[in-house]
């Protein structure tokens, strides 16, 4: 989603912003710009597409200003044009700038705004705050609680009691040569402490590179960094006393090492995720004769106990995750469980059900319609007064440092590390494990399964790291090879069953994201209920078909398929003859206990996703449209 | 899906056979066949295409033959090539065979077929029925139970034994020129009984034209059809006492009434059968003062009364009708409510949840997942010994003569009338009247709603015949000019939220069943999360936009996918400005209670996918690959 960087201290403003604009550029946008303040000129530089578009017109710009913002835009309202790109500036451009987010009721603002006089240039909702706090400049009103010495903040201030909808904000002005203002609003911002110099971002890894101090804001909060530091105030103008934090995730430097992309590169290090994984919650020493859980997740009796219902909320990749999740939750340790759309949830949640467990399901711990909806949930079942329907709520991320960790009480972490491609991977495989340890971990409390069937699927999970290199190993020569065959297929249909019908939908995400192909995953009993009439010689289908209750009824499901021309490919157990006359194309894995197969069969599709893509030319890390984290509704 | 007819008695069977398949075209096929017995002769006929291809080939023949069976396939095994296409014979053709449904372990049996010497000329797993049948006649297996009287109808009894899946049968043999065999597993067929003349058939409109007097064969039945009457056995050789049934459900001869396609008509009568619905289910009497509900489905309170929870389980557009469903059920009636595939549920069904209604959802009461789901989940439940679980079972079908009404004890008939087109269109909004009906009893029955608000929901339901026929007569020359701008179109996206975001799905499908073009339907908040990246110039966004909790939200996804170049086609109320400045096309419905909106949204979807389908010369009432009624796994 977009990117926020701010800065005022004593170095130069425009190269620093840059930087940072640089580490959030894994999040997707489509235009860039900073606004820079020195010597009462406020240079504004933007530029449509890449940011080294905009580095290119910033060369040889002497540019001394010691105050600045930067941003790189992901577009919402209005197309990714030049005009369209932050910051933007009031009439008299003396104010400039720069938001995360949606003013849901911009139209109204704008309809006021141009009849007193404003003139409006984009097309976008965020040009209606620097209107608003130029005719706040000019004509303060009444209420007024700050001091005269903080006019542009009081101006700020009284503009955001006027913007509905989910935003960050930063913005400087040109009568205020000394002052960055920042705003948070149900989207992330966060304040950097260096030495004499102070940084915002809307993500940690624009300011890691010189401060590891930091004070995330709060939803409502604004404030005003000088050179000499930060004050921060609530919506009404009351002043609140805060603390920097330092930050415990020390990131190691990122680089592609010799991989052609980061996805590439991080569907590789899938088998050292894994790895890790078992080792941060598995109990090694754990055997059918110990007396307690085999699975360290340390979350307390109260969360996990006398359970009879779990609710998972999560978007995209993680709600395919989290339909995996409901497998093992429902099959290994017999709760029903429901997997919503948070999108969804937040504008008709199911009505509440007693001793249920809500997991939040988030990879960068940002995503702004799972904390809504968990948010959300925690109030109502707190407010309920029924003790049966008490919060108990649990997330599950990459980053533990996230706003998530802040809105829930219990968090796992699934350690998968930084992960720079826009399509998620490793980060997926690890949400699956979050999953397999806490179905086991609940199986095990509740005695759903045997300890001999517990022991063999921990014993299963041991040797997956060794089995993904394994497939990593003998398929990606043959996947790039046979993705020469797709040059120019425009449709993919994916197709699987059970605890692999997550697994399709996500095969045909991933290509759809970074491909642009359009591909669509089925349930595979569904194709006869309407998506057959899509299949010719032109539309590859993709089965996964691994052993276990369902895997006759796949390949029937592929027959059917396989009768209308289509081309399939099945993702199969090695050396199956019944897989080898059914399938054009095989993309065989170890046969392994159908429970665990999801992490295995994941893995020949995106290395497929990925070949594609790349052969195709494409911007595979960051794709067009995307972003690597949704902040905005 | 496949049809079945056959014919013993005093007329010439091939036209019968020809006008009984002719009943059965809307079920959909790709190849037909016929084979007859007279004379010490089997002629065998068969054409792939449309049944005029296998007429062409008839004409001319002086077939004399009073027994024969005739077969529409819809491939499953093997392409739609006229050597896959049914009869199939053994290796002397002597023996004809026409199936519906799957074989599942054909290979095994053709392999041992094969080292036996039969001969195989087809690549269907149908064709292993008759070698097998010619294997046991040749030699009979020592526990034989029936008479020598009773060759082939031992045979094919033995036969049965060997064979795993779902299927009916009807085969005839050179050998006995006066015998019809015929066999239900999992798969539905009907026996006719007219004067002096026996029939069989997949599904009762092919012998309604001869009688009204018929057997339904249950599962694991096999019988034996002479000139003089049937004889019905189980699979154990055991002969079953049976009695014929008179039908109750009298056809209307179904014609176009000046309508290009069925579909179209069918389209038109949605109107009336939301007045047929509510006049059969509404108490027009009934207001705030009345003593008991306004909903007349009369069932019985030991189905409804202290639900917590409710299942429904459907494939298809019934699955999208059951996803408003839950909105109905959860918003309205205040029940905790999941819907799951069928064809996923009888796989990984969830586990057992107290004081549960389980409902299954089949426009044709045949769709053989839901049947096997429903069937599982009863004795499931019964096996429990737990009273909290027992079974409380409905079905929704618009065919009360159905196997689904034999299978569940209550039935809400959906009262559409019979369909002709392949894609679903009244059918699905009487799902809906149903599911409104369903949802406003158990309101009523546990006050989750205030009377007030129970009496302007009956109002609005009363308005919406009149509103449907508003939005028929004003939309349709529009959507029709609407159409022609996407005659090169290949990619359709359709967006919805809250209760109409599985109109999205539905809109889609409909798209993607008659026309072919690849288009995928999305709750709206999902975009930003992966499907984002397919938008460009050349997909057009279909999104719904209703007044209601959702209504902002749906305009943001939609500004969202403009950025984005797409062309933007909303369903909005009428006359709303808001609508005017964010799409470039309009397709208005009234403004209606949010709660109501999907039976009027809908309608502008089904007139847009059968215009660009039709205008593409298209076959829209049976679309390629696809059937009427899904009766295989």
């Amino acid at each position: 989603m977009c990117g926020i960087v701010g800065y005022i201290g004593t170095q130069a403003a425009s190269s620093i912003l840059i930087e940072g604009l640089k580490t959030l550029e894994y999040r997707g946008y489509d235009s860039a710009g900073v606004a820079t303040i020195s010597e009462g000129q406020l240079q504004r530089t933007r530029a449509k597409g890449k940011l080294k578009n905009l580095q290119v017109k910033l060369e040889g710009l002497e540019d001394p200003a010691r105050l600045g913002i930067g941003h790189t835009r992901w577009a919402t309202h209005g197309k990714p044009e030049e005009h369209n790109a932050h910051p933007h500036t009031d009439t008299k451009e003396r104010i400039a700038v720069v938001q995360n987010g949606i003013i849901e009721n911009y139209r109204e603002l704008r309809e006021e705004l141009k009849a007193k006089g404003h003139e409006f240039r984009s097309d976008t909702d965020t040009e209606v705050i620097p209107h608003l706090i130029a005719e706040y400049l000019e004509n303060p009103t009444g209420d007024a609680v700050l001091t005269e010495q903080s006019r542009l903040l009081e101006a700020a201030r009284h503009a955001m009691t006027r913007l509905e909808g989910a935003f960050a904000i930063a913005l400087i002005s040109l009568d205020f040569p000394d002052e960055l203002i920042v705003v948070r609003q149900q989207a992330p911002l966060v304040i950097g402490f260096g030495q004499g110099e102070f940084f915002c971002a809307s993500d940690t890894p624009a300011i890691m590179p010189y401060t590891q101090a930091v004070l995330t804001l709060e939803n409502g909060e604004i404030a005003r960094l000088t050179p000499l530091g930060a004050e921060v105030y609530d919506f009404t103008g009351h002043r609140l006393k805060k603390y920097p934090q330092t930050l415990n995730w020390n990131p190691i430097m990122v680089e592609k090492q010799g991989f052609k992309h980061f996805m590439l590169k991080e569907i590789y290090e899938q088998p050292g995720v894994v790895r890790t994984c078992l080792e941060t919650y598995l109990d090694t020493a754990w055997d059918t004769q110990s007396s307690h859980s085999p699975i360290k997740l340390n979350l307390p009796d109260a969360l996990l106990d006398d359970l009879q219902h779990v609710q998972i909320l999560a978007c995209g990749t993680s709600w395919h995750a989290s339909l995996v999740g409901k497998y093992l939750l429902e099959q290994v340790s017999g709760i029903p469980t429901v997997v919503q759309y948070a999108s969804e949830f937040r504008y008709a949640p199911a009505p509440l059900m007693p001793h249920t467990l809500t997991i939040g399901v988030t990879q960068s711990g940002e995503t702004a319609d799972t904390l809504a909806a968990l948010d959300m949930e925690q109030q109502r079942r707190s407010k309920s007064g029924n003790a049966d329907y008490s919060p108990r709520m649990l997330g599950i991320t990459n980053r533990a440092d996230s706003s998530l960790s802040r809105l829930v009480p219990h968090i796992v972490d699934t350690k998968a590390g930084l992960e720079i491609g826009v399509a998620a991977t490793k980060t997926f495989v690890a949400q699956l494990m979050a999953f397999y340890f806490l179905s086991l971990d609940l199986a095990y409390r509740r005695q759903a399964i045997s300890l001999e069937r517990l022991a063999e699927i921990i014993e299963g999970l041991r040797q997956l790291p060794a089995q993904l290199e394994l497939v990593l190993e003998s398929q990606e020569r043959y996947v790039e090879e046979l993705s020469h065959d797709f040059s120019e297929t425009r449709d993919f249909i994916f197709i699987g069953r059970g605890i692999n019908y997550p697994i399709a939908l996500e095969g045909a995400l991933k290509l759809k994201e970074i491909s642009y192909i359009h591909a669509e995953g089925y349930p595979a009993g569904e194709m006869k209920h309407g998506p057959i009439a899509l299949l010719d010689e032109k539309v590859p289908v993709v089965a996964i078909a691994t052993k276990g209750t369902v895997y006759e009824k796949v390949l029937s499901n592929a027959q059917e398929a396989k009768a209308r021309d289509a081309r399939l490919i099945g993702v199969v157990p090695m050396n199956d003859p019944d897989a080898e006359e059914t399938f054009d194309a095989l993309l065989p894995v170890p046969n392994v206990d159908e429970l665990l197969s999801p992490i295995l069969t994941v893995v020949p599709l995106q290395l497929l996703s990925y070949h594609i893509a790349a052969r195709r030319g494409l911007d595979v890390d960051q794709p067009r449209n995307l972003a690597k984290s949704v902040t905005v509704e």
